[in-house]
């Protein structure tokens, strides 16, 4: 079952001929997450043939246009397609007010409700749980309130091993008690353990996004050990003094963040459009935390099991 | 000196993987109007190499958010850019209330005025006039109001015969009051008539914007003798009744509008996401109007002298 992230957009402020604003989905087994939504987000979708109707929660970390602008045309089109499930939006609460004419103007026509949930930007917070994943909010830095998101499938229950149940001819009821944490109590009287009947479930996969932030200690706590971690890099390390002024990270810090948090993967992305070259990031950030990648649009990094 | 469009997007209300929603833009004499602005549109201009600089003029023909969900990103890096002359806007009076929240978001780093002026949906109206363009604002019918535009380049004073300065030995003084309709008196007291002085200029070029619209033919007569002609064309002909019913146009009436108004070219554009062949919009068009070309993004058409 996938765990997935799409890259839509990696650019910083201002899209290039190359890079749209940041957008990102991720699959966690089938159900999609779009996390920001900058500008022409729709477009990437049917570009990467991205299918709407999966996409019914949207984490928007921050209130700068270039992470949330695309959100109405996605609206508008998931709308005009005929997509009728509710959407649910997870952002600062001024982001209603903001799109609030837009949606009214829609609303006569609009076929599905849109729940705005606000985002706690003082501390970390479980925003969306259900049977396959849940997003923890946790509070990053900037020069706006921004928030980052942490994704993690659910722990699953262990698998039964089949020979047990055939050496102890256990009755399928108690399949589920067992995998629940029981042991197994035979017609002698003999009580085998749980640990004996199971081998333990794949490890749950997780998946961080940081951005817009300057490097902020506290998240590497929040985030220990997670598989893949998406950190902004703004800027190289030779313009750390404009970073600091203007609530952003170099690709150095972006590299400290992951070895701190004792990430196993790190994608770099949110790239001035002052540079051109995008090597020298990739070499910064690897000399820190050699597994690292550069975020580029349409790119898609699965995380397996 | 150019009088040239470029189309920036020529899909309908959902985007496709090759088409963006609805934006142009017109170049008369390194004056740049954007003509729509659907989302997008920053990126398109960015491809394209059209400096932002030189907009500081938006016609949007109606309030459906494939003409203007780009306008707050396309405003936001125009900002970002650092350009700080003003900005007109030409849409429906509504349109401002639907943006201002998240211009008011923007305002404490605003470094431009932005001007709306409300659009006329009841009559032609003179909305822009400088001194090389004016632009002429005229009802369409859809199904909320909307308005086509006329673009007009200035028409220019007449050339000067350089072989009759010489004859009449006429002062430099006396060229202007010439070009603009006297004649010449010469210093025995005949009078050369302005028509033996000077070569007509060329005819002023025009461009005429017609979407979303049913067929209207009282929009005709306004664009009568129209260099090019750009006509909605969502549909083909076997849809005339879901194309009258949605207030769109057919290929074929797209071609009538273009014939009855004597435009020299048509080009038409706005195709449903439903086709995926655009060649029978062609061959249907050209039936009734030959000269009519397929919009799509980037593409050029210059008008010459």
């Amino acid at each position: 079952m996938n765990f997935e992230l799409t890259i839509l957009g990696s650019s910083s402020a201002i899209p290039t001929s190359e890079r749209y604003p940041t957008a990102q989905v991720l699959n966690v087994l089938e159900r999609f997450f779009l996390i920001d939504c900058g500008e022409g987000t729709q477009i990437q979708l049917r570009r990467l043939k991205i299918n709407f109707a999966k996409i019914s929660h949207i984490c928007i970390s921050h209130l700068h246009g270039d992470h949330y602008y695309g959100l109405i045309g996605f609206i508008s089109t998931r709308n005009l397609l005929g997509i009728n499930n509710d959407l649910h939006i997870y952002a600062h609460s001024e982001l209603k007010n903001l799109l609030q004419p837009q949606i009214d103007y829609l609303k006569a026509d609009l076929q599905f409700k849109i729940i705005f949930h606000p985002l706690n930007f003082r501390k970390p917070e479980l925003i969306f749980s259900d049977n396959r994943a849940e997003i923890l909010s946790f509070p990053l830095k900037h020069s706006v309130p921004v928030c980052g998101f942490l994704f993690r499938e659910k722990a699953q229950l262990p698998h039964m091993r089949k020979e047990k149940i055939a050496e102890y001819q256990i009755p399928l009821r108690q399949i589920q008690t067992i995998k629940e944490g029981a042991g197994f109590t035979t017609e002698s009287g003999a009580v085998i353990p749980h640990s004996e009947l199971t081998t333990p479930a794949a490890p749950p996969r997780s998946y961080a996004f940081c951005t817009d932030t300057a490097y902020f200690e506290p998240a590497a706590e929040i985030i220990r050990g997670v598989d893949l971690l998406y950190h902004e890099a703004t800027f190289l390390d030779e313009m750390a003094g404009w970073a600091a002024q203007t609530y952003h990270s170099t690709a150095r810090q972006a590299a400290e963040m992951a070895r701190n948090a004792q990430a196993k993967k790190l994608l770099i992305g949110h790239f001035s459009t002052r540079y051109k070259e995008l090597q020298p990031f990739l070499d910064e950030a690897r000399q820190i935390f050699p597994d690292t990648e550069l975020a580029s649009d349409g790119a898609r990094f699965r995380i397996s099991r």
